[in-house]
């Protein structure tokens, strides 16, 4: 099943909204193996919408449009797919009842923009939007399929996965791919291609090829191949021979994040956590709670971004913070000990560092950042040296730490000590 | 300018990277005029770079291709391009150097791989980068330009601010289109679209066109026209009217987030600023120390995840708690009013809610959200409604609390009080 992906709206042209519709498509395809071969943005501009539905008609066999189904004046979509597909837009009940019923639930007023959402092309199955106002549409046309959806992510999520995914599987029995993810935290992408080169090449003889996909301070890892039981098992044993040579940076699947395998390592072990933070502003506590359950294995955490608070809240002594600064050594094991003391948690993360642009000295340099972990067993604090934007700073002291704490949690590390 | 952009990379198609980078440029390109016209995804293929550039060149006055040109294995870009402007490829020793310096830099070895990245077209002017390994490149096509930049997002962004914008800007001399965005908080496409629909039809009348871009909790508004002083007096009559009659929802223009604009008006008012967070876990002091320099206003935060820690170390009495529930009036305005004078900020925002998707109950459901916010002039709480996502309902609470504290802080509503 050869699939195109046309995404329409002048917003993504102009950079004013990301296309992430695109992505999550592409991904939720891969896995009925399905493949993405093209994506298209255009503006909301009937020709275009035209011109690029008939040269991705004769390329893919499944057409998926997002966007241009609002209720407001710049979206067209609607009417210019009735033009291409011949047919008329007729009034649907239903959808009419539906739309009414989400504004009364809301307690507000149905306005005469959202009347026009229940008029729909008569040709066309009306996918149901359960999230929204704005329905999807289903077109078949030379034996091939046209898929228009809001552009909304998350209306245009709920439509995929309930009325589509399992429609797509039905019609189309296309040899299934087969695509698995790992991720490396703290490893750049030459240093690992370089280790890894002749498990590359031994793979490649059988068709698996790997992907790099590095981002600020992860590595993913991609292989692809023919979903057979054999590439599958020597995916298998290359993950496994991964996962023990890059013990410390080995965090696992992609479809788990980070923080899920702490959380999950921290379960495992009945253990609490709780976090200090200072240049990161809460981040490392965002992200531990952005996992759904967190509260099972989360204290909190203090955000001491002024030194008084460092002080007063925190307990970090006034003779440390004066004599070695609030990014240093000391400083950061101070936090850690007495976050993990205060919150009464088994572990605590603490950080403190330079984000910048700004703030940066001779000695300490923006980008310097120092990261303690404490538990019953003391405290230790390493330091690292990133870049000079705030943003990749953050992101990096979040990451270093979780996969500092998540090293420290590992069944063979905690023999070890 | 006509300007189309081609983003390579299987992993975009999979929808295993978001395309961050085709909208980042357009941003870019618009401000000096040039319309982005299309977008293309393509894979690391010869074939379709070749087809998808040739298309492009038919339509567009510049291309500019992003990705495929990392030092592994599965990047074939400038081979390929090399093959399309019949040119070859000679190794540029300025480029070698600079990639070996790179190396030692950061105390690191040079691999062969990256010796492939100084082997660059004859043909192509070098765009330098200072940021990674793999240069950018610039060909010239009958009348043309073909830019070839990496697609690891800091250095492509580096490459086109420093080497790529000025030299577009000679070359061409297109007619300057202007683009304005403004951002409201907490209120819905429709309701704002049906609100503004008289002065929508008169700027259409002038040909200003209007686009909604609506996120969670956040709406945008993009005014595009032709660059004149008289379409951009218009449009500033249009917001200062839009900002009075939408005081409490009208952020301001997009280039600032409401993090800055509540952070501009904390310094002004030389206040200073706390939050205690429960579900948001952290979110909104993150969002808070996003700015460069919030460590002029922002003391920090406390974020009380578990009863516990509201209690022994926020201070919240236990008989709220028991009687009301973690998620009430009561214990929300108890940890603003508290976190406030144990932080001694003048401010404090509290928040406390269910952020879901489990945890909820028939009396309180999933997306109900308390949020406070405490000052010397005593403490105010309100509850949310938000929906049943976890991930929309932090980003909704976040940015309503800011927004909370934005109206707070206004001149016009000190005021009142």
């Amino acid at each position: 099943m050869r699939v195109e992906v046309i995404s329409i709206g002048d917003e993504l042209l102009l950079g004013q909204t990301v296309n992430t519709n695109a992505s999550w498509i592409g991904q939720k395809l891969s896995l009925i193996g399905a493949e993405v071969i093209h994506g298209s943005v255009i503006r909301d501009n009937k020709t275009e919408i035209i011109d690029t539905l008939t040269s991705a008609l004769a390329k893919a066999d499944v057409v998926i449009i997002t966007g241009g189904l609002g209720p407001t004046q710049d979206d067209i979509t609607k009417s210019t797919l009735s033009e291409f597909f011949k047919t008329e837009l007729i009034l649907n009940n239903e959808v009419l009842e539906r739309v009414k019923s989400f504004f009364v639930a809301r307690g507000k007023e149905m306005l005469d923009v959202n009347i026009r959402q229940a008029f729909l092309p008569k040709s066309a199955i009306v996918l149901r939007n359960d999230m929204g106002t704005a329905s999807g549409m289903w077109f078949e046309h030379d034996g091939k399929v046209v898929i228009s959806l809001p552009g909304v992510p998350y209306e245009m999520k709920h439509i995929i996965q309930e009325r589509v995914m399992e429609r797509l599987q039905k019609q189309f029995n296309s040899e299934k791919a087969f695509h698995q993810t790992i991720q490396l935290q703290g490893i750049g992408e030459s240093y690992f291609a370089d280790g890894i080169k002749e498990l590359e090449a031994t793979l490649s003889k059988e068709g698996i090829k790997i992907a790099y996909l590095p981002s600020t301070s992860l590595l993913r890892l991609r292989f692809s191949c023919k979903d057979t039981i054999n590439n599958k098992r020597l995916i298998g044993e290359a993950i496994k021979k991964i996962k023990s040579e890059f013990r410390n940076h080995f965090v696992g699947d992609d479809r788990k994040t980070l923080s899920e395998v702490v959380g999950e390592l921290l379960i495992q072990q009945n253990a609490k956590l709780s976090t200090v933070e200072s240049c990161t502003g809460g981040a490392i506590s965002k992200e531990i709670v952005s996992v759904s359950g967190s509260s099972e294995y989360f204290e909190g955490a203090i955000v001491s971004y002024s030194n008084r608070i460092k002080n007063e809240l925190v307990g970090v002594s006034l003779k440390s913070l004066e004599n070695f600064g609030a990014v240093s050594q000391e400083v950061v094991e101070e936090m850690a000990t007495f976050g993990r003391l205060k919150m009464k948690s088994d572990y605590c993360i603490s950080v403190s560092g330079i984000a910048g642009p700004n703030g940066g000295s001779e000695v300490k340099k923006v980008g310097l950042v120092w990261i303690a972990i404490a538990s019953a067993d003391g405290v230790e604090a390493r330091s690292f040296q990133f870049g000079d934007n705030r943003e990749r700073n953050i992101i990096s002291t979040v990451l270093t730490a979780l996969n500092l704490l998540r090293c420290r949690l590992l069944p063979i590390n905690k023999e070890k000590s």
